[in-house]
């Protein structure tokens, strides 16, 4: 299942494909900065070397074609790019080649508003989307990154706090036109909402990681924008009763718009960043949306919030629609990151995080079991290690976050390795929402078996024979292992 | 891409396979009728000859594996069989081969109430699976035909009347055990409620046909038994209007329970049969169901309902909670398959449909364009086709069924295929959730072109080298062509 050849960088090859990109007037640049700007981005280190050679920048799917049909015969590996905030090494280019950037594929190709769809190009931004959909009173609610591009979010299958409203990637895209590693170019659908016409192509896209073909043009599902929207807050004794409280929501049958769990470390580094206008209480707390059609059914909602966060001992509830209050509380839920980040005491210190997802009721114990995992390991370093739980909790995903002295990196990023195998014997996965790229290749085998990885790699043989897009990504392959042992 | 040996279906082949199952413990039979009943249902046709030659029933993924083992050493096909319920041909032994049923798995292996999730077999029928569910208020909502399987439901990428509100099966399947055909077992997922870990082999599998592995064990969301159900009937003037009525509904951002809009032949269908209670005026009539956690949310969404079916000119609008009411107009609604077939005027009518699903703005086109295809094609003989349409409008699938007497069949048949090319040109599928099987094979190339097709065929012998899973079903292999040139 290696690739039947190696890859072929010499420069007179990859010469020769910039001349062929030259004829079809496609932009290419071999700037320094900008080749790097493709493969480390604020979200993603790599190496200096692992840069690609050239990026190149088409205007249409054609112009994709006739660069991977090139690449393909002359065995040239490709990266892709549209936003660049993807984690866990999905953008290096491990074997240099080039890279393809959707950069000036950003339009909005069609809007059918009756039949609440759009046709998008890969390198729009789902931020810069709803945008132009808002004053049509339409919404595309997938939230990852503010910089994530429509391209990227389907390499990745990401989601965001809105996914456990209303799910992630894999339920907002109809169909896509993808450019396959021999410029063959398919159509996973046309426009319908639901098809059963043969192999579901679509899905297999997403989350492939740039390792199956490049998307070119992408209908997506919309829906109408949330209409009285309220925020509320409830803060617990313990974060398993604030599962808890989610887990009777649920029963009851709510569909609340959004539900952030977080434990008191995670309050306390808001606190201490001073970047909400709130100093709250530092333990776990509830932050939620609540938004629907009707006022009434939302009102209906938030009572049946009240009495099910009474009967679960929740210390306090909030729930508002003031525009000032709704600022306050999911102001502090949204600098999370920046507070995080902001709890380095060294420059130098490293801030790690995971991203497991368990069923709910494993949700609790896995936090306790990362709790106890830091403290354990933390035991040989004169310095603390800060650990903190925030939970997409509605659809059991959690990112734990750790800053650790610089010295204490490899041994974090071991205990690390060991919350995910936690998170696998609680019947979860190493990664809710941020894909495998480098960083967890040996996780997945873990996770799906290595019956599961071969049965990836067989497909990825089958539609990428010489293995030129993203190579080393997901998993290795024979001849990655042989190359690149380091990885 | 063909098989790279033929099937080897001696008498001495299939003997040693059967002793192997014995050695094993697995049951089987080669009754005549067992067989037959495996390829034909009052769902499928086949030829005679078209029927497996064994039927094994295991007992557990590791026989099923056993048996797939055997039979991809011994290059002899399977076709597999849950409720048998699918249309199509999907259930057609080509080649001969065996079948392996899965009668004797069709336990609940494990119910989470807390994750709302439940891991069963796939002989499990989703009405048995719904009668344990309801006394925990839990609900699996996908609804195909009543004797429909798990195993099948997912082969097929099923939906039904709740896929408008719930989604298809492709939303409510978490993971997957599968046995590949060279007998490996994978495990697509573990429980979480999302994951972005590798490539999506739940997705790859759910409307595979049985043509990529079989699916032995599966985790299924699961949702809150719905409440407050009130039931409404609006009728239209023009089916047009019955469109704009359920487009006007999801742009103020309500999803009702259910929306079902039948023509004006379908509601005389009905009338017709004396099946139903109520006796309807002919005219495009939308069936509508409202369910909601809160009784206020319920009514806010018939008020709205009402200004909307009054701003598109409905004739009338009944909405009702009482039971007799319920039931005798969602009784109308669930008489239209019998009704349908009573509208026969000799036993050898044929009874043809199809299943096409366009973006919702084209619906009325499609239906119209039908309508207008059937009469035109119905100008040479001296008896009238037959022809009704019935949408679950808020997916834009559309079934329309044609009774022709028996000389006209192969006319019809082309009449349809006609229908389903204006399905494509109205960016729609010839298939919204009842597979390709054998007979859209050829509507499937038009529909996905040959690079899609060919992208699917890479993939099946990716995972399936000698091409024993299902042969035939969805599109040809090379052989196949060779082999049997009448299909």
């Amino acid at each position: 299942m290696s690739p039947a050849t190696a890859y072929q960088h010499s420069h007179d090859n990859i010469q020769s494909l910039i001349d062929i990109a030259k004829v079809h007037d496609v932009a290419y640049t071999t700037n320094i900065h900008e080749r790097t700007a493709k493969s480390i981005t604020k979200h993603s280190l790599a190496a200096p070397e692992e840069i690609p050679l050239v990026v190149f920048t088409p205007e249409s799917t054609e112009k994709t074609a006739i660069l991977l049909k090139e690449c393909n015969a002359r065995r040239i590996s490709v990266t892709s790019f549209s936003g660049g905030t993807s984690f866990g090494g999905a953008l290096t280019a491990t074997r240099g080649g080039v890279c393809i950037s959707f950069e000036k594929m950003k339009d909005i190709i069609a809007l059918h508003e009756d039949d609440m769809d759009v046709v998008v190009q890969p390198g729009l931004g789902w931020v810069e989307l709803n945008a132009q959909l808002r004053e049509k009173g339409l919404f595309f609610p997938v939230d990852p990154a503010p910089g994530a591009s429509i391209g990227g979010m389907i390499a990745m299958s990401c989601s965001g706090t809105n996914a456990y409203r209303y799910g992630t990637m894999k339920e907002w895209v109809i169909s896509l036109v993808v450019v396959l590693a021999d410029g063959s170019i398919i159509k996973t659908h046309h426009r319908p909402r639901k098809s059963a016409a043969g192999y579901d192509l679509t899905h297999l896209m997403i989350g492939s990681e740039g390792t199956l073909g490049l998307v070119t043009e992408v209908v997506l599902r919309l829906t109408t924008l949330p209409k009285n929207l309220h925020v509320g807050m409830a803060i617990f004794d313990s974060f398993q009763q604030g599962v808890d409280a989610v887990i009777a929501f649920q029963k009851y049958g709510h569909k609340l718009e959004m539900l952030e769990l977080a434990d008191g470390p995670q309050i306390h580094a808001i606190n201490r960043s001073k970047l909400a206008q709130l100093h709250l209480e530092e333990k776990p707390t509830l932050f939620m949306k609540f938004a629907g059609a009707s006022l009434q059914a939302v009102n209906d909602q938030i009572k049946s919030v009240k009495q099910i966060c009474s009967a679960t001992k929740a210390i306090r509830l909030e729930v508002t629609n003031t525009s000032e209050r709704i600022d306050a509380i999911w102001g502090a839920r949204k600098c999370i990151g920046h507070a995080l980040v902001a709890m380095k005491q060294e420059p130098t210190d490293v801030f790690l995080h995971t991203d497991c997802a368990v069923p709910i009721s494993n949700l609790a114990a896995l936090v306790k079991g990362t709790q106890k995992l830091i403290k354990d390991s933390n035991t040989s370093t004169s310095k603390k290690w800060f650990c903190a739980n925030v939970g997409h909790v509605g659809d059991g995903n959690v990112h734990s976050s750790v800053i650790v002295p610089i010295e204490d990196k490899e041994k974090a990023e071991k205990t690390l390795r060991e919350v995910a195998r936690l998170a696998l014997r609680l019947e979860g996965t190493v990664t809710g929402e941020h894909g495998v790229g480098l960083k967890l290749r040996d996780a997945l085998i873990e996770e799906v078996g290595i019956s599961g990885v071969n049965a990836m790699r067989r497909i990825k043989a089958s539609l990428d024979e010489h293995s030129i897009l993203n190579p080393d990504k997901i998993f290795t392959s024979g001849e990655a292992n042989k190359m690149k042992a380091k990885l």
